[in-house]
């Protein structure tokens, strides 16, 4: 089908019955990118703000037939520029699919992929119940997108990551069939399991336009215990140990550029000098809460912590999450950001911590580290000047060395964050020769024409 | 290659250098059948019993080369036939794949196929560690048909199910390619999520024959709730009340006819004429377990509960999980079963449960239910007079309606025992064409020749 761009556009605006096309370029901009621009970032034919089903197999169908690429955005919040734009394809943005239906008996909730995580989060607290998985961009990423990467959080070394909540998938494949994987119960094994595949997938296998998301019971409040070490390593040992004893419903690391950020946004009494900040949160319920509170105290003390203070009044314990949630923003003031997501096998998270800080320290970045340390989960994040000639460049060599060391420590390239564009170049280390070639063959066999967000994943 | 079946049989046991290779007809008999042993199962060629994943790569080889069915095998415990024999093909054993590593400080066990889910269990205990996934056959079933079935057990309804603990697998394909997916972190989006497509494929795809499996602190010990109901949906409608306020660590659901079952195997003091029996524990740490234990006693008697007992004692807690898992034997002295596997969302319970219960009685069969009713996963069982002409077939249509009952429900015909070579006729009805042309798919790309587990699943 060989037509002019005006009638391709023309066909397309037909086709989407319930959303909206655009095509005008001011207004495509913010369709270009995640929330990472990169100069990389491509200049889009058009959106589609679906409205539904339908549409997103309208234009699936459509991309098919002039062979156009299909970049899948839900809010655009991703680190990896798994949603940055190619040039002349199309976004299919879904941001406008926000229904949200809680069935409190069931425990599920039924929502489009554009619905925000906090969104379902307050729904399901109308019924006294709780959706668990809390990535730090809870207000503004949607589910989609959550699904997409598999997102984490603070609470999922207690409460497990998104794909422990999905129930259920409608997934548009790129030939336009609609499958509809699972369901509303939370056991299910008939069939190959493949729900799953597309949970972590990145929109490059199809796209995800509702999900059942397993709901639980409200959480008990929490007790909130705050360690400073003298070392980021003390520290990592204080987690190793906790991880053997308890289960915290928190367990996050700060190291001293990071302290030292969060005092420069906004002062509030943390020690400058320490070597790292531990604050764990555990929601037991009853008395079982103070008594794990105790016993995390303790194993603090016991691996060398200066000064360990808790709190069992859930306002004041929020006010550490606030900081903690402060930490993208405070990074922010002080340049260009590159976000790592490293994971290692729980025991050698001491000595990733130590090889992240003893890295090359004649490349002009600075490298803070936060860690979902329970989880063994950590982000240095590479700050960097962005007027400066090479330093991006730079940059990235620097977060390449840190996947290096995370995969060589057995350890994994992207814990929550995907992988999008940006990491791609290092996933063959990783996974090797085989799994890239049984990857591609499974991406090949649902997306033969490769149109699905090329460049991710495989 | 054409040759003697005595020829191609030398070359297997020439290929197979760890383990064994059996070809005896009277040995091979206790390889032709999982524990629901059927008429229809197959007269193998060979065994391998395997002592490496070397011995299971040549053999897939030697098997592709011949054009030979392989059937996948572990401890022999499965109730869909998924591990039944072919006739001619070959029985891929891992029962002898036993070796278990625990690493305490990484909180990960490394284990072969073969090893049984007790002896993890065991294995994690010296360490203070908990792998939780318990399946009634615990004590004889192997972590590798665990990982095939995707199998769950009575802990699930607050610690999950199998997928939940596997972080990494070793999976020999049938082309004889070694794949090592995942690994020993705790999280892990590196990639396509290859890993899960294994949890709970049956041997369909590929032969696992490792895993890493993610540990736990030991919980702390249970309380255990017993309620006497008048009936059924009075229980059901407790179970889908307890959930929406609380996370018990067992929710396990007796009706009569199983009560009855239970006295008769050894009498246990159950009262013969209540309509139901719920026994929940919970183990929270603290006086949480005392609250929660209240609590959950006031919604049964709440919701009708004629009488409700609780312990604080875990000795006292035991005899009641003794009792519960007598339920197979007390069956089996009644007649031949089929293990029905059910699952609906939670709030439809109630109705399943009736619905069960008004199943044609003209039919002579019994159908005693006990359920996984925390999770919505209900097993009625057919008994039958194996020795009464039709029997089994008559058996198997009331199994074929309590299976269309649950999917008109919502539901799934399969929650945690597979699907296998026995529950496959029902498959579509539940999933649609869409999803078995996809999932055909898959098996394709996986098994170009149709090897692997033929008849299972797909």
């Amino acid at each position: 089908m060989n037509r002019t761009p005006e009638a391709v556009l023309t066909e397309l605006s037909a086709v989407v019955r319930d959303g909206r096309v655009i095509s005008a370029a001011p207004t495509l901009e913010r369709f270009r990118s995640d929330a990472v621009p990169s100069a990389a970032d491509g200049r889009p034919l058009a959106a589609v703000l679906a409205r539904s089903t339908e549409d997103v197999r309208q234009s699936l169908r459509w991309a098919g037939r002039h062979r156009i690429a299909v970049t899948t955005r839900g809010a655009g919040t991703g680190l990896s520029g798994g949603a940055a734009a190619v040039d002349g394809g199309l976004v299919m943005c879904l941001e406008e699919m926000t229904g949200i239906r809680i069935d409190p008996s069931a425990r599920v909730a039924t929502v489009g992929a554009g619905a925000l995580n906090g969104d379902v989060k307050d729904a399901a607290r109308k019924h006294g119940l709780h959706y668990p998985p809390d990535p730090a961009s809870f207000r503004t990423s949607s589910i989609g997108g959550n699904i997409a990467t598999n997102a984490g959080g603070l609470c999922c070394v207690k409460y497990g990551v998104t794909a422990a909540y999905v129930l259920g998938l409608e997934v548009v494949l790129a030939d336009g069939t609609v499958l509809r994987l699972g369901g509303r119960t939370v056991k299910d094994v008939a069939g190959l399991p493949l729900l799953p595949l597309f949970v972590g997938s990145e929109g490059a296998l199809g796209i995800v336009t509702r999900a059942d998301l397993r709901l639980v019971p409200e959480p008990a409040p929490s007790s909130t215990v705050a360690a400073v070490f003298p070392t980021l390593e003390a520290a990592g040992a204080a987690v190793v140990e906790i991880g053997r004893c308890l289960s915290p419903s928190m367990l996050e690391l700060l190291d001293q550029t990071t302290i030292n950020c969060l005092e420069d946004l906004r002062p509030a009494g943390l020690d400058r000098d320490a070597g790292a900040l531990l604050i764990a949160q555990v929601d037991a319920s009853g008395s079982g809460r103070v008594d794990e509170c105790r016993l995390l105290s303790e194993i603090c003390e016991k691996n060398g912590a200066d000064e360990v203070n808790s709190t069992d009044d859930p306002d004041e314990g929020e006010m550490f999450i606030e900081v903690r949630r402060n930490i993208g923003r405070a990074y922010e003031m002080r340049g260009a950001l590159i976000a790592g997501d490293v994971v290692v096998p729980i025991d050698r998270l001491p000595q990733l911590l130590r090889a992240v800080h003893e890295l090359d320290k004649t490349v002009e970045v600075e490298v803070p580290v936060a860690a979902h340390a329970g989880d063994g989960n950590v982000h240095p994040t590479v700050i960097y000047d962005p007027a400066r000639p090479g330093a991006e460049d730079a940059a990235w060599r620097v977060c390449d060395d840190i996947m290096r060391i995370a995969v060589d420590l057995g350890g994994t390239i992207a814990g929550e964050h995907g992988i999008g564009r940006k990491k791609r170049h290092m996933l063959d280390r990783q996974l090797g020769g085989d799994v890239m070639r049984i990857s591609q063959a499974v991406k090949d066999l649902f997306d033969p024409e490769g149109l699905l967000n090329p460049g991710v994943l495989v």
